[in-house]
């Protein structure tokens, strides 16, 4: 027992972190500081403040309460903004599903949430209803811009009217404990039914904090939003934008033009982007390119881009930093946090330092590459192992999944299950994945899924699915068949098929016929399908 | 029960928030960096983390355990800074103490906060010595750079042999808890003996966070160590430099010459320091200034620096940002942070804004004036109220002084005994400590207000203002002045010019010109300019 041990937390002293925290105060100290900026509305800190609160009141009005579950399947609109601090702030937990996904998946997903209500933006709402058909649930419609009234309308109400009921200067409260979920983000499902990441608020606070730093965001920074807000809550940068007072520029539509307008038109100083954006810029029409005389700083993670790619952005004026992270770590937890000795680098080497993965974020107290028995690999730049890592923005764990979450968390680390080598100074830089998964146009594709798709069709006898380089989306997936004895099919019968059964981006580009190469024991040897391709 | 409520804490997704997770990631990611600069002597983080590292090991040999207490007195130095890693580290708590006490307070401070090692300052061995007379402690002699072997050594090991006993290499453990206590620090004891404020580690870790976030500080900024370690443990800027991996510049001396020359030499862009440095900064001679082609950010905290102090060093490329805090909140948690609409105003309106102490940091939920029936005063920047704050960077309490802890947290605020007024967006400003209103006929006079107006004074360097007793009015303003060097003024041309900027009743009655006491941040000591009142 020391002397120092007799104090108990009191309200004074102890508040729950949360980024809830961030919103009220930008509105305090920066009400007429833009905060989103979407084509021609506009919306200060302090009437995206009042209309999240209007957001939460009408939900509560509306029966939600504290651990409740929220379905939104939006683009990056103000409404999506606002449903990342409303829902919480009604002290329901915002569950923001893949706008990629089929009708089937969407359903799954509200059933396995439990969502009680589901914003549903007008383009996205044919594939909501068929997901909605016949359930009890709230459906709150979001009109695009141009479309009012919303010729898409699945619910009875829409979103601007269901706002407007709430009262901007209701009550609600910040979460009773900062361990409390504020959100409910399913995987891509690599080995089936997707898995429901449950954050909480302390993470996403952690993360949007550990984002400022680590990427050195100073007040008031020009956002725009081209991570879909519905992959790991946009990476939490919403909410960190709301901790900077920071203007949100939201985009329908990702595009070379897009970026470019936004550039020229808001000056926008960050983004973050998958891979394929990058090429996007990298090869877009001259006639589509504006000249800006400031460094734009971008923020990219998933299939690691190709040092050409680096190399020749930067040369544009774009400052790109390679992170890493997972579903499970509210996105981004590494980062490549750039080092001053790479100055005396050339081009083509820094660009393949800066296409590594990176270092722990301040916000992850451990990263480490394991071998199978758990021990640290060697910090050689060659011996392959898995990721692991613990600190405070790792996800609560698996919704309903126990079995799951404790197979994730084995010997008190997170497993990624993706496959690295560690370089010098806890810089790691990922080599493969444990389940091949493909990345896509900043989607994670799962080989696994496509391949059992493939299996059920009459005429395939056995399937593989790797990933194939491809200049524009980074990878796509490239199937192997070995058909029946005396069946066809073509390749376009096999894509046909797979876009039938599966979203549409996942189908394979390219199908490739003939006996697989199999190991002693019957196993498929994916590697020697990848070195196939060259 | 929520479906949410399933998930328990594990060392995967819940670690204790500490600083010391920045200094072990900082010597992992940047281990060549400089960390800490003191003269000749250049340390890289993987040094500092290396000897703060020694150190734990050696105190943890010696018998301190967790919970115990390690005392420190030290000027800014190396062995200042790797105390603060290190004797966390050990488990122990720091506490640094005010190198300008008397051998009595510090030994009082011993006694109350049961130091069982106590870390001397060569220069400051003296007064230790006398503090430690008798006592049964573990003495840690820190030699200046100059002079090895110590003189001045009052204990039996110095501290390079003490640190090169401990193993580099030694387990140590983050806290068990991120409540844990982390430092001590005593209040000047305004009224009796100083209370023993207790920081613990989430604090400390937010701290940090919170100034990078706030001040906007970038990677590996260069910092000169200009406010005190002992103060508030330097207003936990060697904590945050960790985090940013930034490079600390030690000074055992703070004079205009050391500024310039720290600026000339290593760079510097960022320090924090007492309004009394600005003042030292702007009277310079001219042999002493350096002229350097980029801004020096700097924070000033303390009695508020007059408008023309803040006018006159901004056009010499400082930036200056007020900020206000204690002891009991880790220092500065209410920072003025700039406002772009401020622009348009012209030089003396900016100033006399940017003099004002501010906003809430991110760090603090809540910062109120509240009236003494507990109630908001209005946002007007008239009415006078007690500021309150809550939030994460407010102290545990007070060691052994559940009383004085209790009335503190009063109805879960934090209450501050400074009065201020708000003025619109949660801006607020001091008139005064809640002791140093001047009551005069009825009226509140603020006493900062009067030494605003006198610090435009052509003539006067240095001012203070205190009530003196009135047998008519009860109690009148009373001046006390230092005049620049070579200039003069009487008595009657500073009440004169106080008319002229005052309303009448607000001018000093009585003027008393000499130095003025201050403390060894530069506060003037106000009690002692009432003391000689009689």
């Amino acid at each position: 027992m020391s002397i120092f041990d007799a104090f108990e937390k009191t309200p004074a002293n102890h508040t729950p972190l949360t980024p809830l925290s961030f919103i009220k105060r930008a509105a305090l100290m920066f009400p007429d500081h833009d905060a989103v900026i979407y084509g021609d509305r506009r919306y200060t800190w302090s009437q995206t403040y009042a209309r999240s609160c209007q957001l939460a009141a009408a939900l509560a009005n509306h029966g939600i309460r504290r651990g409740d579950t929220v379905a939104v399947l939006c683009a990056n609109t103000p409404e999506m903004v606002e449903s990342h601090f409303g829902i919480p702030m009604s002290g329901a937990v915002l569950n923001s599903i893949n706008t990629r996904l089929d009708a089937d998946t969407i359903s799954y997903i509200l059933d396995h949430g439990e969502a009680k209500a589901f914003i549903v933006d007008a383009e996205l709402a044919p594939q909501a209803a068929q997901a909605v058909a016949g359930r009890d649930i709230l459906i709150i419609d979001v009109a695009d811009l141009q479309d009012n009234p919303n010729p898409n309308r699945i619910g009875t109400i829409d979103y601007a009217d269901f706002v407007a009921s709430g009262d901007a200067n209701a009550a609600w409260e910040m979460p009773a404990d900062e361990w409390d979920a504020i959100a409910l983000n399913y995987t891509s499902g690599s080995t089936g039914r997707p898995k429901g990441v449950v954050y909480h608020h302390r993470g996403a606070h952690l993360m949007a904090s550990s984002t400022i730093m680590d990427w050195g965001l100073p007040r008031h920074v020009k956002y725009l939003y081209v991570v879909p807000l519905f992959h790991c809550n946009g990476w939490c940068h919403g909410w960190a934008m709301a901790a900077i007072a920071g203007t949100i520029v939201c985009t329908r539509a990702v595009t070379p033009a897009v970026i470019y307008d936004a550039i020229d038109q808001h000056k926008i100083t960050h983004f973050g982007g998958a891979p394929i954006v990058l090429g996007m810029i990298l090869n877009a029409d001259d006639a589509d390119r504006k000249p800006f005389d400031y460094t734009v700083n971008v923020l990219t993670a998933g299939a690691p881009p190709p040092a050409a790619v680096l190399e020749g952005i930067e040369k544009l004026g774009f400052d790109v930093t390679q992170v890493y992270g997972l579903t499970e770590s509210y996105g981004h937890t590494v980062m490549c946090s750039y080092k001053d000795e790479w100055n005396t680098l050339n081009t083509t080497d820094r660009a393949n330092i800066k296409a590594r993965q990176g270092a722990a974020m301040v916000a992850i107290d451990g990263l480490r590459v394991i071998d199978d028995k758990g021990n640290d690999v060697p910090e050689d730049g060659e011996t392959i192992g898995e990721i692991v890592m613990r600190g405070n923005t790792v996800m609560k764990g698996y919704l309903k999944n126990p079995d799951a979450t404790a197979k994730a968390f084995d010997n008190g680390w997170f497993h990624s299950e993706d496959l690295a080598v560690m370089h010098p100074n806890g810089y790691v830089q990922i080599k493969d994945r444990l389940k091949d998964i493909i990345i896509s146009g900043g989607e994670n594709i799962s080989s696994v899924e496509i391949e059992g798709t493939l299996h059920r069709h009459p005429a395939v006898s056995l399937a593989a699915v790797v990933a194939m380089a491809d200049d524009k989306w980074g990878e796509v997936p490239c199937a192997f068949i070995e058909l029946k004895e005396g069946a066809s099919a073509t390749e376009d019968e096999i894509i046909d098929f797979c876009r039938e059964h599966l979203a549409g981006f996942k189908r394979p580009k390219h199908v490739v016929f003939g006996e697989l190469p199999k190991t002693a024991t019957g196993k498929i040897q994916k590697f020697e399908l990848r070195a196939s391709l060259g």
